[in-house]
């Protein structure tokens, strides 16, 4: 694909944003930006080097006339219209939402992961979760090396992934404590300041959240292992930004941790960070607005065979969302 | 034994605070109360009954005179120092220190859990990891039930479990970044606020925390079980007060969630807390200064056979420390 006119639905978003910020850092090679969002944001305008876009209401003739690819990260409805809208068109739509992940005809890509998905597209690329990105890059060199047969991860998540009036939330009650004043709780469940919520998304009858099942069933499919034994506890923290994850891994055969540490260290996009001497692992503070997906504390599970246990954490705005979907429209330009 | 004379060594800590407070809250019948504390707290005075009692600072004699029972939250020197003044006097020590836990001659005692060990001491009784109480408190019902296989637990840490200076930290760190101005970082390896640290306590050879190691080593001794597969990752949370754990527990009989649940109900010391549909689960903010263990989110594990997920809350100054010594020191005077 030469040069494509993209567009980025959602623009004002936390995710947009940085969708935005990511194009012009990586001199992304576009004819033409446009930027979409909802009435909410009309007027608005963004930079772009150097220059000011101004933010369209999304319409559908408008948006099919003006996109080679769309990074979209609007919510399921929006997607919901945009996969309509796209159908039969050349337009190819990369989606941030939820709502297309699981389509068997939909691919659900990691660049480094399995980069020949989305060349099978049919117009519809969809982005994983947050937690599942981070965790798909970890995975899948150990997949090749060692072989996959369980995965228990607990996550620590931040505020960011929830938007941007969720990281408002969570400095506003954080003064009211210490001013002792009230605040009002209503991004998530209840108070997230000085407190750990287990629970993302809505639960599920068989008593997971959401963002947990999206979890293990997205690993499944960007691994191509439909019975991988995956399972999730995805739990909110009061961090800005990145989100964390503890990460007990089964291998089919067994490993030693040098083994483990230069498998990770070789592969793209993924930087081992564990020198226990010098207090060295990855963190959520050290990791924001970075590329990589970073992984420490590597070493034997002591509670079963060819097991191990990692820390990972990466930019759940970069690597989990913004800067996936630019890497997915990067491979399209390269196509 | 008849009222004894209680004496609480560290008097002044933050967890020497809370034994003060639970002994008067929970009516513990002594004849007398003497508080110690190190040449640091000389000259301070705390309330008892409405009784201002001097801090005395720790010296043998006047220690070995005026006590029967005592309390012990002052580090590990000063266990050492106990454990050998008691030797062969009638006194008991209830020792909240990890200096003699893992001595096979010292019992590790959690009273819900394993009373008998009480009953065996030879003037001194050791108080596990904070971690650890409230791990066991839910793993013993499950070992009686189900039997026990592999314990996989990942926990998020408050920063009282590192005492007052920690708690402190927390605070001024946090407002610092709200007011964009320095700050000091003392207690915790790196920055606390609005971050999270998977580290609690120097690494050891096997690239596991000394916190990690003796969340598996005490809980293989307190349920007797020396080569139950027990792995745990520590991690720091930007939390005040209470710990929670997540934990995936493998039986060695299969059960059902309805099952799970009925036999954690029934087990002193522990509540269920667990509604999804009115987002009903332990957290932090709601278990500080209660007396039990919470937990919820219990689900079957879609990892692996047997396996059940678990959230786990409690006050680690509380159950995990504080009441849990003078529940073992009721238990003596019950006796």
């Amino acid at each position: 694909m030469d040069k494509p006119r993209v567009s980025i639905v959602g623009a004002t978003g936390l995710v947009g944003r940085e969708i935005l910020t990511l194009l012009e850092h990586r001199r992304f090679p576009l004819a033409e930006l446009t930027l979409y969002a909802s009435k909410r944001s009309a007027g608005e305008s963004m930079e772009y080097r150097g220059e000011e876009l101004d933010v369209k209401i999304l319409e559908k003739e408008d948006f099919l006339s003006n996109t080679d690819i769309a990074l979209c990260s609007a919510g399921r409805r929006v997607s919901y219209d945009i996969k309509d809208w796209v159908k039969g068109t050349s337009v190819v739509a990369i989606d941030n939402s939820s709502a297309f992940r699981m389509d068997p005809g939909v691919p659900l890509a990691v660049p480094e992961v399995n980069p020949e998905a989305v060349k099978e597209h049919s117009g519809y690329i969809a982005n994983p979760n947050c937690s599942t990105i981070q965790l798909a890059v970890v995975l899948k060199p150990l997949q090749d090396a060692f072989g996959l047969e369980r995965v228990v991860v607990s996550t620590y998540q931040s505020v960011s992934g929830a938007g941007q009036d969720a990281v408002a939330e969570l400095s506003k009650q954080s003064m009211a404590l210490f001013n002792q004043k009230e605040f009002e709780i209503s991004s998530f469940p209840h108070r997230i300041a000085f407190n750990v919520i287990p629970q993302i998304g809505p639960f599920l009858e068989n008593g997971y959240t959401e963002e947990e099942m999206k979890v293990t069933n997205e690993i499944r499919k960007i691994l191509a292992m439909p019975d991988l034994g995956v399972s999730c506890t995805a739990v909110r923290v009061p961090v800005f930004t990145c989100h964390a994850e503890a990460a007990t891994v089964q291998f089919a055969r067994d490993a030693q941790v040098a083994g483990v540490q230069a498998v990770l260290e070789e592969f793209p996009g993924i930087e081992v960070k564990d020198d226990p001497a010098s207090a060295s692992y990855p963190m959520p503070i050290d990791a924001v607005e970075t590329d990589k997906v970073y992984v420490g504390r590597i070493r034997r599970d002591l509670s079963g065979p060819r097991s191990f246990n990692l820390w990972i954490v990466a930019d759940n705005l970069w690597k989990g969302a913004a800067l996936n979907a630019v890497q997915i429209a990067e491979l399209l330009v390269e196509g």
